[in-house]
């Protein structure tokens, strides 16, 4: 069996093996239109109705359970959240999270986020956050990286001019390996931090994998980088 | 290691360096000028000239005792490289470590690398290695780091189109610095390593600060970015 077949299959399996244990999960997005937003590619440029205001959008690509994006809608009133995760069964995590902070701003897709141009208009967003992506570490897999130059070349779309990428990982070779193509593709670091929780940054949010693996001491890294 | 014992460290590795009067320096720069170049000013335009042939010039800003300078130069015999240091009794010490392994692709200048426009002239160099500069913590004499923009404007103009700077660090913060002035002066980043020995580079030259340093398990970061 080819490589990318076995791949696909493994997470698919993965995928299958989580939903098993969540019988409500449809339950739950029949229930909360509201909020895991369904159809989502019919309110392509239609975010800002969908929100009703006028507020930046911020998009983070892996919501995962949402503890980030949920305590980041929380300090951030005046930013409207939209988190995409694929996995079924752990997006109605996140979404009962947001729905017992009661967050008004904050819209979650139940979406493949391999394809941004296909959820959002031009300039339409206005920082995408990377939270512990996939490193991919082997170098056949570079281009499923999502800070590979196709990748970004997305981002640069739906986000307006002067845009944000905000990346966190734990994986070295992948930050490594952003830096360099990040810069390569001519956007501009504006923060790097080696060793996020040694700077004891308050303001920091983060996510459930962050909490777990920085417990365990490992570093996390982060970097800030702006289209020009 | 603790940030205190590091310091103290540092700081006996300094007074060793200093402890060491060389009542023979003077002698050897006599002797050796056709190695540690005097009245090196005077040179600036004509470092092709003094080499004899066309090769690639790289620049070593602090060469300390030579270990890096003398072996670069003997991995790679194509280029020539001219190390700066400042400290006499250190210079003499790095003039003997090359005039031993009888490099002839090596000078050395002993001269205060702040104004490097008096020693080069415009495009006149390839490549410029800052190794292990002084990392300058505090936010106010940030403007003294090697990667300040006002040092960045220098090597820019000595350096000729298409130029390289390569750092190699053990501070955090230096490094985190520098990643983002690089960027933001619009150099783009072709290389970054935070971890070099880690990453069992076979062609890295040590310093010797690094070869101690790195022994005491202090990680070693590395960065390589080009003018456009």
């Amino acid at each position: 069996m080819p490589i990318i077949e076995r791949e696909i299959l493994k997470g698919e399996l993965k995928a299958i093996m989580r939903q098993r244990h969540k019988p409500w999960a449809d339950d739950f997005l029949k229930d909360n239109t509201h909020l895991i937003v369904p159809d989502a590619k019919s309110k392509r440029g239609k975010w800002r109705n969908m929100f009703g205001n006028n507020k930046p959008i911020y998009v983070e690509i892996g919501t995962g359970k949402g503890q980030f994006i949920t305590g980041m809608a929380g300090q951030h009133p005046d930013i409207n959240f939209i988190g995409i995760e694929l996995a079924k069964s752990i997006i109605v995590m996140a979404g009962s999270k947001v729905k017992d902070a009661k967050r008004d701003n904050v819209l979650l897709l139940h979406e493949d986020a391999a394809d941004l141009n296909e959820l959002f208009a031009e300039n339409e967003i206005s920082l995408i956050y990377l939270n512990f992506s996939d490193p991919w570490p082997k170098k056949r897999h570079a281009k499923r990286r999502l800070t590979f130059h196709t990748f970004l070349s997305q981002y640069q779309h739906i986000l307006q001019p002067e845009g944000e990428i905000v990346l966190k990982t734990d994986n070295q070779g992948l930050f490594e390996y952003s830096l360099v193509s990040l810069s390569q593709f001519g956007l501009e670091l504006t923060e790097v931090k080696l060793d996020l929780h040694g700077a004891e940054d308050s303001e920091n949010i983060m996510t459930e994998y962050e909490e777990k693996f920085s417990a365990k001491g490992q570093q996390i890294y982060r970097c800030r980088a702006q289209f020009s």
